[in-house]
């Protein structure tokens, strides 16, 4: 690199930008060893949050230490634990677990479970996330969607009625197979798969998913017997009304009576932040009235349906239930991969939002082999799938938990309920889950984010209805797979497609931006200014080529209506240009032959580290020469009016022999 | 946007940034129609080169002119037709004709066709080319690597052997629908697919590609009969080595004799490239020689296998042999699509490489119709998959080609042949097809470009190895799908895993750079300034957000170490962001509570015109207050600093209230 310094002694610049004398130039980062910028790249992308921070210089015990409280989080929060925290996390617990119990009987109904096995994972699941989960909000069950697709999803092999035993293996193998997928993520660092679901994917999706969940729910208000097992709005809405004279009015009514009544303490509870409880307790107040309400009247008998029998005791162990045989191995792991990731997704996102509200931090990675350890551990006890429901731990948030200690409490109330208070579920009424859930539902309908989305960003917008509309006329897979791939086809597209702008100078500045932007921005005579707005890649070189010729042909026409100095220069600022590949280099060779050739001269500024590196080993530094690469826009426009003035070069070929003589 | 003048009279900066208060504010561009901005993107996306740019202002019956000669270049190009131009054009014409007989015949027989089906395809073809098509270099005919997939996606479900009749059906079927495809992705101007096979790519699938050639070439090269269908080396080393009593010395000693003769020839033309001619008439020397050796020698009665008989006469119509029967459509259209996408992406890029070095403009899609055209009509014509190979149209070049009128003088001798040269073929061995075909690939194995990735860009090294080695250890379809896959996430994973850089302010300047790259830039006390090289989507909002506060953790531990001023700004430069999404605004609001929550200040700089809007429309701009978005990084420091030394705020919290108290 000795020569860098020789070719910029070379020439001199106008007075403005005298400073540049002084070696303002683009500087070539010093090669590193391959080894060691491969080790970097792998860090940045695994292990972006440098989770071994901690351990640096620390003795071996206190390593031992620290790593079992990675693994255990419990084991560093436990000792600092105090009789205030239990009261609130005791008061938590119990409002958890008074909206758990309804709710898990209600979506273990939703995936065609026995409704026992909604209390089961309501024990299990919340003690194993209490010893490894990092969350101190977030309270785990089953939830709606979740359960749907695994209806659906394992319904389109086994028939539910038929062969219901085949059925409940499954479901608990899926939920095997879903934290088994959890769990490797987390243990691989692959977390950020869980990224690629946006902010606008999940509105779309959810709230595509609460709407047929809800239609799902008009079996049970109008008291049908025979339903649809598809979950799209045309089949339902066949299924409904092709039965018309099965409806069941008794139930119907019922079903509206409670529903209005859950949504109007979740109105009041909305009002009133202190009133939660109201709305909180609402689910348990409906099942305890609707079950009295059946056992008074004997409405069983006059076409309410109810759960009937509930086993009395714990969870059973099921690891031997566990079904690998190869006629279902597919659907089990297919069902476990798509459940997992969904309900990851949910887990994650609600994890995080509570814990920026009480500002401490949660890792995702580690996060996801809780979650996977959770499920694992549930499938061989009798639980199906859960996570960290927005809806509860929203509850647990506003009851005033501090720890995980409210998921333990959670869980014992559902166990004392499971040993000793089953028989009073007898005749809860099946129209009063049924309108627990559509409540439920009804609030993960996010409309007012969907219209956000459309005022700040129509192509969110886009994916967001594209889900939606996937999933409500489709199937749940349908929607997310259209929601996901139109989300990662508009990366690509940022990058096949990057914005190329037109630079003017700001006025009493050196500074040069989007003439679009700035309308105060002016036109330099004589010299093109433009910006590339993304990576140059494969994907783009060839539209950049055609774009940058198209953008000269403009200006060339404008000058010549406008009758102004000819073109001399092209200056491309690549400031926004964050990394180039061998055929963006192609290209910018090629760029420079289109410039050489219609007489211009080409012009780059403010390349960064890893475009100047690759500039320089692919010797296109050489190509362009180094004099041509400025470290601002100012001063490579100062060195081109220099060379305007002094010279008035006709040709761009002759025009660098004309400036190196002339200095 | 009344309200942003006084927020910027609101404050002063210090006496270099004087400037500044003359209003160097961040523009927020005035907001579009929607219909209009998406008819930009639209613009953007599928017309970038502006091809209707000569249509405007037309008067009707020009338009008409300019249409049709859009669609069939050889009207604009003919009436300028000179007998110069035709003489140049016979020469070169004669030329590639010499070098397609040949060819022809032996790609043919690599896709398990009968020969004759290679010089059917060296006339209909090229003719549709010469009037659609619009480079004047590009010599049309078959080529290996499609002749070979042809062979193997076709094979796997035809037994070629037995059912030889509908084998050939279905490969005019798949050129049908190759030739569909094509013309589709240009009417519909789509030819940026194309664009997903980087440079890296398409190195490492054709040197995979030619390997794989002549491996399957040792077959004719030993005089082998039975031989593997797979392309795979291992299968083809068994193919090779559990026959080696199958040998046929004197197949094997001639085709290493025309081989060696062939190589020799192009070394010479390589090093004087006035001899071209020499390289370019080898393979039908080798024909020549060789059918007159077996000819006199009667060599063919002693294990030397012999083209055989060839039917006179041009091309029969093969439109009723179309296949579309639902058994095979979906093996037809598979193959279709595949060589189709292959063989666009090597007449695409031949097309342009020449039409770089004349200085003519290449329309893509319009290419690609031509394309499409000439093998819809081919299929028709009994031709199979044919495209612009590299290595004749280079001949073609070198020969002085003026106009695509080559093409028609190679279709009238490839005719003249048809109609009365095909007797002289019958003694043609094949061996010597062989060795044109492995002298042929040996070109195209390109180590070189492969070096030269390695020392540029590693990651292309990695795409370009595993498309080589997917080819030569899987198959082609496997190899090309694991570049492509691989080249895709790479463009993912730079959204994904954005840069993020440290600045410092370069001296003497008001200028802020990368400090890893520029070692003289020094820090600024008190405030950490970051540059973000990527756009802010859904896809890397969590990366950002850990790594921002990883950031403010190293810098304040570093401030603990060394005892400065303490931290009180963090300017985040959006320079390079070039766009942001819903979820990309929640992480800004994350990042500026979490910043805010440490006691520090945030402050924006430089966001563009798509940026700035968002923001606005999103709201944020009003929680950070438009005060902390600065033009420059510069101007954002000078602000800084003006407040450190005026209020030195202790929490952030109130320091923007001193702030405005103060001045």
């Amino acid at each position: 690199m000795g020569n860098t310094d020789d070719t910029t002694d070379n020439y001199n610049f106008d007075g403005g930008a005298a400073a540049a004398r002084e070696g303002h130039r683009v500087a070539i980062p010093p090669p590193q060893p391959f080894i060691h910028s491969f080790k970097n790249t792998l860090k940045e992308t695994f292990f972006p949050d440098d989770p071994l921070r901690q351990f640096k210089n620390q003795p071996p015990r206190k390593k031992l230490k620290l790593g079992l409280q990675y693994i255990f989080p419990i084991l560093e929060w436990a000792p600092r634990y105090s009789i205030n925290f239990f009261k609130a996390d005791l008061i938590a617990g119990i409002t958890i677990a008074s909206l758990a119990i309804p709710q898990g009987i209600s979506y273990a109904k939703l995936a065609n479970l026995p409704p026992i096995l909604g209390l089961y994972s309501s024990f299990v699941p919340p003690l194993v996330y209490a010893v490894m989960g990092s969350s101190r909000d977030l309270a785990v069950g089953t939830v709606a969607v979740g359960s749907l697709l695994t209806a659906s999803m394992l319904g389109s092999v086994v028939n539910t009625m038929e062969n219901q035993k085949l059925y409940i293996h499954l479901a608990f193998t899926a939920t095997f197979f879903a934290g088994l997928f959890e769990a490797a993520l987390g243990i691989f660092r692959l977390g950020f798969i869980v990224d690629f679901l946006s902010h606008a994917t999940i509105v779309g999706f959810m709230g595509g998913a609460a709407t047929v969940v809800s239609l799902q729910q008009l079996k049970g208000i109008l008291g049908l017997d025979h339903f649809t097992h598809a979950t799209d709005v045309i089949s339902v809405m066949r299924s409904i009304f092709t039965q018309t004279h099965k409806w069941r009015w008794e139930s119907a009514v019922l079903g509206c009576v409670f529903l209005f009544y859950l949504l109007l303490s979740r109105y009041f509870s909305k009002k009133k932040p202190r009133l939660f409880w109201i709305s909180a307790i609402a689910p348990l107040t409906s099942v305890i009235l609707g079950s009295l309400l059946v056992y008074l009247t004997h409405a069983e008998k006059h076409g309410v349906q109810v759960i009937g029998h509930l086993k009395k005791g714990i969870n059973p162990p099921s690891i031997m239930d566990l079904n690998f045989d190869s006629t279902y191995l597919t659907t089990a792991i297919k069902t476990g991969i798509v459940t997992g990731v969904i309900s990851l997704a949910e887990g994650i996102a609600v994890g995080r939002s509570f814990a920026m509200f009480k500002n401490y931090h949660i890792d995702g990675n580690k996060e996801m082999i809780a979650f996977g350890m959770m499920n694992i551990v549930g499938s061989c006890t009798s639980c199906y799938l859960t996570t960290g429901p927005f809806s509860r731990s929203a509850v647990n948030f506003n009851a005033g938990c501090k720890t995980a200690v409210s998921n333990i409490v959670m869980a014992l109330a559902v166990m004392i309920t499971l040993l000793f208070l089953t028989p009073l579920f007898h005749y809860t009424p099946l129209v009063v889950l049924s309108s627990i859930i559509i409540a439920a539902m009804l609030g993960l309908i996010d409309y007012e984010a969907a219209i956000h989305l459309w005022h700040v960003d129509k192509f969110d917008f886009v994916v967001c209805m594209s889900a939606y509309i996937g999933v409500v006329f489709a199937s749940i897979q349908i929607g997310l797979v259209l929601a996901v791939g139109l989300s990662i086809l508009r990366l690509l597209l940022f990058v096949a497609r990057p914005k190329t702008v037109l630079l003017g100078n700001i006025p009493d500045s050196k500074d040069y931006r989007n003439v679009d932007q700035y309308k105060n921005a002016h036109h330099v005579p004589g010299i093109l200014i433009l910006e590339i707005d993304a990576p140059i890649y494969f994907a783009n070189t060839n539209y950049l080529r055609e774009r940058i010729s198209r953008w000269i042909d403009d200006e060339e026409d404008r000058i010549r209506l406008s009758g102004e100095t000819g073109l001399q220069y092209v200056i491309i600022d690549l400031s926004a240009v964050g990394n180039i590949d061998t055929s963006g280099i192609s290209m910018l060779d090629e760029v420079k032959k289109i410039i050489d050739r219609r007489g211009l001269k080409l012009a780059l500024a403010n390349p960064c580290a890893e475009v100047i590196k690759k500039l320089n080993k692919s010797k296109f530094l050489e190509t362009i020469g180094q004099e041509w690469i400025f470290l601002t826009v100012g001063e490579a426009v100062g060195a081109c009016n220099y060379m305007l003035q002094t010279s008035k070069p006709k040709a761009a070929s002759d025009s660098s022999e004309k400036y190196s003589n002339n200095v």
